[in-house]
């Protein structure tokens, strides 16, 4: 771990962000700032070493102009499965030119990369409006994880990466977005075969940071094994219970 | 039919609607303002009979108030069907006092509602940035769809509602959000059986207005049992799909 989660929230905590001028303040939408706020004062600490997703693609690419095309910037990355992780499809980053570079997404994995050395920690940065009861947000798709712990097995990456969790619970206060508290949570450090799988919000693993237990005791790669048997143990139940409750109910107005 | 989709059409082509102020034009909000726009036009072709959703469960509590609680306002709907589609939980129902009526909501059935005599007209209003292609929009939940046939044909209710689609196509001039064509569509009147199915978005069937097939010549009756057998083959296909996707090819991981 790189970034110093303590010192994170000490900065941040009573700081506040301007509330956005349109309106609504549901959704997505309301905590950008903070999210961008939480990027300057982690760039503060690694000025040299942090970047949005967007720019760290660009940066990479940036400093090899004469490799283009998708399969030679894949061989840029010295990690396959963080380059799952953080790479855009083949046919944007075909098109990727240094005039026409990639924008932010989003729904990138990231919205902070920390590197050092050949250590690349990624950090989301979840925002809640804590004086609404809101479901658990959107982390991560439960597939995109399974995928990605088959890539950490096949090619023995187990130390090189992390992925982060920072929430920033926020209140308003007349025409300011106040946070009020911090957590932090780290994928790995909590006990995969308790995470909740929505699987009709897209798959989408869903949690609230503040809840995250973190006390999986198990190396990196028991943690991959245990996500995948808890991925299909659940991907089994979920197409049994797909048969009790949309199937039997109505077929005898089918027959 | 109550309305006239064609005298609709001309009153609204052509037309606009200011920008709204928050920068972005993706997603719900944008096409809000030509929402309420043919819901101003269809009013003044039916000033007494039209109604948002939302004020037509005030309106209907409101003129009954010793009605109090769920179960009895219940019962001051004649049709339980379009009752299922309109009303909200219990717990809201419940709640509900001539001081504390409904607010609208945004995943609402209905649009709009065009009432004739025990006739109910249940519009949806799909707004389409025809500058962006957009992947086509959530309509219906097919579950929701699916218990509403299953309504149908226990209550025998085929004749006395309606579920109408009206596609308002724009782009951006200037500040201006501009009504370049509309289009109309009937949900019954859809071969139940294209009717697309997105298991991972919430189980929506989704399509674009302009894109629904209207060639559907059985009665309504024909169209319930059709739909049912529809819904009832993509739930099996979709529980066999998640066993080939997602645990297949994870399962050698986990043994």
């Amino acid at each position: 771990m790189t970034v110093n989660y303590n010192e994170l929230s000490k900065k941040i905590k009573g700081t506040f962000v301007a509330k956005p001028l349109s309106g609504t303040l549901s959704g997505h939408a309301a905590g950008e700032p903070f999210d961008k706020h939480v990027y300057e004062e982690i760039k503060k600490m690694f000025p040299n070493n942090t970047f949005r997703q967007y720019e760290f693609l660009n940066d990479l690419y940036n400093k090899n102009p004469d490799i283009i095309g998708f399969d030679a910037r894949q061989a840029l990355f010295n990690s396959p499965t963080v380059l799952f992780l953080l790479s855009r499809g083949k046919n944007a980053t075909d098109k990727w030119t240094v005039a026409n570079p990639f924008e932010e997404k989003q729904n990138d994995t990231a919205d902070i990369i920390v590197t050092a050395g050949d250590f690349y920690e990624l950090i989301d940065v979840k925002t809640r409006n804590i004086s609404k009861s809101a479901q658990a947000p959107n982390i991560i798709s439960a597939y995109k994880l399974a995928q990605l712990c088959v890539r950490m097995i096949d090619n023995k990456e187990f130390d090189n990466f992390t992925i982060n969790y920072f929430e920033i619970d926020w209140e308003l206060k007349k025409d300011k977005m106040i946070c009020c508290d911090t957590h932090f949570g780290c994928l790995f450090d909590a006990n995969p075969s308790d995470l909740y799988i929505n699987w009709a919000a897209a798959m989408q693993i869903q949690f609230h940071v503040c809840d995250l237990d973190q006390t999986f005791k198990g190396t990196r790669k028991e943690w991959t094994k245990e996500y995948l048997k808890h991925f299909v143990n659940q991907a089994k139940k979920r197409a049994d219970d797909m048969i009790i409750k949309f199937v039997k109910p109505f077929e005898k107005y089918v027959n």
